[in-house]
């Protein structure tokens, strides 16, 4: 068979992914640690979780990819280019999930890459650079409040020192975890990827909020990754008898926290009819103390948590709403305290990688979106070592980490062959 | 001796209570069920609550009172009038207390009535009606849920058969625990006072509110206890990623209920500023789902505690908030269900009983304030039967229900001697 040489002046030689086979894989994936109303739970490290690991595997040899695990147990299945010592593209995202989550937040984006990678392969489609399936591990704290934690030991983003206190919700240590599956400290210090070695990491990731289905786009191309400001407000007023105490001598921390829970949201409406620079903020868990019907709350605790792509943004609003929690207050004579839980920066993604996904839509005839995600992914952690981009494609009512999670087969098809078209471009040309 | 004959011309010769031993008593009560930090707690049926009433049946033995208990363990100690025959003028409160409350509520109400008719029996003062003291059971819901058990009965305003089924937060069933004390069904029965035996109640209490203390008044006369209007209000909306949903595609929950909670208190201040009429509104108790961090909130449920002494003004603001909470939801395109808890109305005191607690205190220039109660008691259910009134004193800072609850001894004692002198007067007076 003649190999064929892709280049953006001939973008329909380019050969179709299998949505059959991909649709068949992802399926696979998600019956492991399937429960009660198609609910999928495999939590980092668990049986479930492992067990996928190893299915993934499974399909890595199958496509003929030289399968490498680190020593957390990140999983990299490689198509060798022309050139085996070029930087590789890699493409990837990850198998755990949430306590009661969905099919396809993560799987997508490694099976989609198996199937791109599987597909190039199976066409003998030229490349220059070598292909790699990336899988990570443990991109959700839902276990041990660590999120992202393969692709940030592989970035250099966190010490293995700093794992060593992380526990679960069953009193389980991380540690003890590790040294039970036979991973020791010095494993977890030799992750780091070096930067020489990557051309690229690319994410195909569903949307997880409703902005394309809402606009009614197939493809959201990613600009940059919001990053959370998280705040823990409490005011703290008097608990009186709800019956004697009249309404003008009262010092109720529950009006006060409600006041704030408005503000918030005017403040950041405010803030998300702008072009740029959008934020959302959101008071998530609340709690009022004593909590009975017959007292004045005297103390309410807010966690607040505040995103956007725009450091500037996010840091403008934070700060108009301590400000505004320290108004009420005083006002209300009682006392706010503001403690600061998470600061992070917004993580831009790569402007070369955006040009050439956009290229390659505009050819196609794809109407797509050029967005920021809300959400964090591993792509936020890659892009510290390498030009990093991320595919959307939607989710059903923007629902997810839930059962109901929901993406069109021919969207995720789609999503697929976007990547497998984009990874070539990237592996033959110069970024 | 000779007997003193008192009226309201003659209120200088009425004697004095006697201050220490109202305190030693209203004490040796207070050490029973004592715990950390002061808290008192006895609550109803429990070991210390009846070791509290055995230590009351010996304090009336001593003051030369004939004891009753009844079929609950209602105890009325008596003193014989010149008329044996004549209806009786009843004073007292309760002993059992809430979880960790203070050592006055209830108690003063009784070691007062104590003290006030053992003076009156110490001095001979002439008394044409007979004298008793009262000690209710159960007037806390903290254990079964009922408030007011042992006075409801009295007054026959609940029925043995709706206690059939109440349980504590231990499991354990009201019946069976009158069962082991020997209550039976029948005894339960024949509670009921019969009203042509009653001429009067008379409760002293702390105000376990804010007021007294905040004008400078050493005692309150109650014109009416409030009554509560109870409502569960449940906004749905849905639960979102709070980093990918933007702002304007959100239906959040919590933010419909913060601003019906600034509502409620908006509405009850317009109310509280009015001559009649008073209304105070609470929101005591609240729960969001899924109550995390990074979700929006797609549920909020919220007690709601709207009291007043005026039926109308009571339902005038129970009507706008059901409302208030319909038009949120509408407007925010969530839902919200109004469901009622409970519904009471307010129970007015009796007028000539205040007028003659007005006439003493002018006569001895003591500066009162005429007051409804916010918080229930015993006098609500005896006013029933009979005509009732009740004698506030202060609660510094508004604190009840809890350790720190204080009233000064001068005051406590001022109330007993207000308390002594009105049973005097009623005694010996055509109501």
């Amino acid at each position: 068979m003649k190999r064929i040489t892709a280049t953006a002046d001939s973008p329909c030689t380019m050969p179709a992914i299998n949505p059959r086979r991909l649709m068949r894989d992802l399926n696979a994936i998600g019956r492991i640690g399937i429960g009660d109303r198609g609910a999928v739970t495999r939590l980092v490290f668990s049986i479930k979780e492992l067990r996928s690991r190893q299915v993934l595997i499974h399909l890595m040899r199958q496509a003929g990819l030289k399968v490498r695990i680190d020593g957390i147990g990140n999983i990299f299945g490689r198509l060798t280019g022309n050139d085996a010592k070029a930087p590789a593209v890699l493409a990837g995202s990850h198998l755990d999930t949430v306590v009661h989550g969905g099919k396809y937040d993560g799987p997508v984006g490694v099976i989609g890459a198996l199937e791109a990678i599987r597909t190039i392969s199976e066409h003998r489609i030229a490349i220059c650079s070598p292909l790699e399936v990336v899988c990570f591990v443990g991109e959700e704290s839902s276990r041990f409040g660590f999120s992202t934690l393969g692709s940030s030991l592989v970035a250099g983003e966190v010490h293995p020192k700093d794992l060593a206190n992380a526990v679960d919700s069953q009193g389980t240590k991380l540690a003890d975890v590790l040294a039970g599956l036979g991973i020791t400290q010095r494993n977890l210090r030799s992750l780091q990827l070096d930067a020489k070695s990557l051309k690229a990491y690319l994410e195909l990731h569903i949307e997880q909020g409703p902005i394309l289905e809402a606009i009614g786009k197939r493809i959201g191309l990613v600009t940059s990754i919001a990053a959370p400001s998280r705040f823990r407000i409490i005011f703290t007023g008097q608990a009186d008898h709800s019956g004697t105490t009249p309404m003008e001598m009262r010092k109720d921390a529950l009006v006060a926290a409600a006041k704030l829970i408005e503000f918030i949201e005017t403040i950041c409406r405010r803030y998300s009819s702008m072009e740029k620079g959008r934020v959302v903020g959101t008071v998530g868990a609340m709690k009022i103390e004593p909590g009975v019907i017959n007292a004045v709350p005297g103390r309410a605790e807010l966690l607040v948590d505040i995103r956007s792509t725009s450091a500037k943004s996010k840091a403008l609003v934070a700060r108009q709403v301590k400000l505004k929690a320290e108004q009420i207050a005083r006002s209300r004579r009682i006392k706010a305290d503001v403690l600061t839980i998470r600061e992070e920066n917004p993580v831009p993604l790569d402007k070369r990688l955006l040009k050439i996904t956009r290229e390659i839509c505009a050819a196609k005839k794809i109407i797509y979106e050029v967005m920021p995600s809300g959400a964090g992914h591993d792509a936020m952690q890659m892009a510290k070592i390498t030009p990093a981009g991320m595919i959307f494609i939607p989710s059903q009512r923007g629902i997810s980490h839930n059962p109901l999670e929901w993406t069109d087969p021919n969207d995720i098809a789609l999503g697929a062959q976007l990547l497998m078209e984009t990874m070539i471009r990237v592996a033959n040309e110069k970024l």
